[in-house]
């Protein structure tokens, strides 16, 4: 669990998509960042009030959060002097990159001396329990996708935004580093060893109030041969009651493997439904999400209309149009 | 890869189950087997010749096996002069039980001052890649089943060996700690990191010749909440040609889990060719193996004449009647 409120570290981001963490925490925890340090040469930029290491302590943050990734996605050495000022100045530093925070002996020797903490995110804290399929109460959607990086955690957070907004009670489930760093806190699936996943995804979702809603980050896809086993563990330890379809219409191949092609959205729902109901005889499908950012309006509208003509669910670009119908199926 | 031959240390065994792997080793590779070393108090013998550990060295031995389990599944340390000795007397050890070889300080300084070598087989050795999907040459057949424990890896063995007498090219590929043992070689794909799992059965499984059958051993159930994401990476790791559906009749709920009913063999070779389709579409059903162990004769008949008329595949238990009505639909 991270504290906050944040400084978000842009580092010397080559590009505003080098910053997506960054960008990410921006747009779905505003009330977390009290403000951005950029180094010389960065080019990207969050709006928020620039600030040193010492005014964002003066200004109550409580954790430096890297937010941006240098082209090897590893903590730069020309970061260093900045990580380590800020841990020498009371914050915990929170990083979600190949290379670790606690595998930098100067930054951990000043972490030491500061009593503050160094959080990698892509390592998991704790030891979770396998899973025993128990009933759990409260209710719990996951995203499910065609592919791999179609929308699945955009997708969660809009919905949790949405019930919000209409006053139900909602909370994101991140499952991936930069869900976690958004959040604040989760679990690193793919990291998690194998026996484990499914008790992690329980040990994330645990009981709560009849009425609560969990939305679960979902990884992979059932349809990916890299990270079908995370998927599925998603299904399993997640129990859902509802899922949302998650899709890129661009997309020619499955990421990564260009032999494989993608799955209609009718056999995402057929797979999903059937492994879900394993866990959950009840499970049902809220709607379809649909990731229309490389499409034009026009186009993005004729897209949305045929997909839902032709598999009869509610279907929206969440982060275009609103999460609003899909929330519409899931709202008692 | 372990270095064969072996010892086989059956400790201070309670009864024969206490040595399953040991009788595993034996049973499936007795070539590998030079003897047994049973400490006062063992109640379990293989038939193997008794020796000390001086004289299993000059017999060739060159791994001593932990091939029993006390209580808690952990090495005993009663056990540990027994296993420095070994070491000391240039044996390697091979242990697959919850505590570590490694972790036992005494037993560690032996092996390095006599240059052998301790495997914990429940340790993950290789940094296995991420699964690339890549269509690979030679044949795979997977063990999948409706359940967790239900005769997968003796399923997996007795094909090989079938298939090894009647001249075909057949290899089996352990997947756990006790198959690893068995065989000298293979992964603890329940040990793997989330993300690497799938690449680790493609690892395990590499391009072969054109006739040549892989016989993977399964992992857990695709029904089992708990652990089907790990059956999800072998299934789309292992891009099988072939699935065996394995059952144990008179299980009367998922193993470990009173609340989940076992699915049927219909429902498990549906969503088992479902999924196996997404990297093979011609993947099919060699047969079904229905472990009978708990039923007499004329049970075990009836049990297997009323699952192949209905279900309409090969029945048989590979271990009561030979896997060759499995092997018969392989054969080309």
């Amino acid at each position: 669990m991270l504290k906050t409120p944040y400084l978000l570290f842009l580092g010397d981001a080559a590009d505003q998509l080098a910053a997506k963490v960054a960008q990410g925490i921006k747009d779905w925890r505003p009330e977390f960042c009290v403000g951005q340090l950029r180094l010389p040469g960065c080019k990207a930029d969050l709006g928020l009030p620039e600030m040193t290491v010492e005014e964002a302590r003066a200004a109550g943050a409580q954790t430096m959060v890297v937010g941006a990734a240098n082209r090897g996605g590893v903590i730069s050495s020309s970061w260093l002097s900045t990580l380590t000022a800020a841990a020498e100045a009371g914050m915990d530093i929170a990083a979600g990159l190949h290379n670790r925070l606690t595998a930098l002996p100067h930054l951990v020797q000043a972490a030491e001396r500061a009593g503050t903490t160094l959080f990698d995110v892509r390592v998991p804290q704790h030891d979770y329990p396998i899973a025993d399929g128990r009933k759990r109460s409260g209710r719990r959607c996951l995203a499910v996708g065609t592919d791999c990086s179609v929308g699945k955690m955009y997708t969660a957070l809009a919905m949790e935004r949405e019930m919000r907004t209409r006053g139900m009670k909602a909370t994101f489930r991140a499952t991936g580093q930069t869900g976690i760093l958004i959040t604040g806190s989760g679990i690193p699936l793919d990291a998690v060893v194998a026996d484990f996943m499914a008790g992690a995804v329980e040990w994330l979702t645990p009981d709560n109030e009849a009425g609560h809603w969990d939305l679960i980050e979902g990884q992979g896809s059932l349809f990916h041969p890299s990270f079908s086993g995370v998927t599925m563990a998603l299904v399993h330890g997640g129990q859902p009651d509802a899922l949302v379809l998650c899709h890129e219409p661009t997309r020619t191949h499955m990421r990564g493997l260009p032999h494989y092609k993608l799955p209609s959205l009718e056999a995402l729902q057929e797979l999903a439904l059937e492994t879900a109901r394993i866990v959950n005889p009840d499970v049902r499908v809220a709607g379809i999400s649909v990731n229309t950012a490389a499409l034009s309006d026009t186009e993005a509208e004729t897209c949305l209309r045929e997909i839902e003509d032709r598999v009869g669910l509610p279907t929206t670009d969440p982060f275009r149009h609103g999460a609003g119908r899909l929330v519409d199926t899931l709202e008692v």
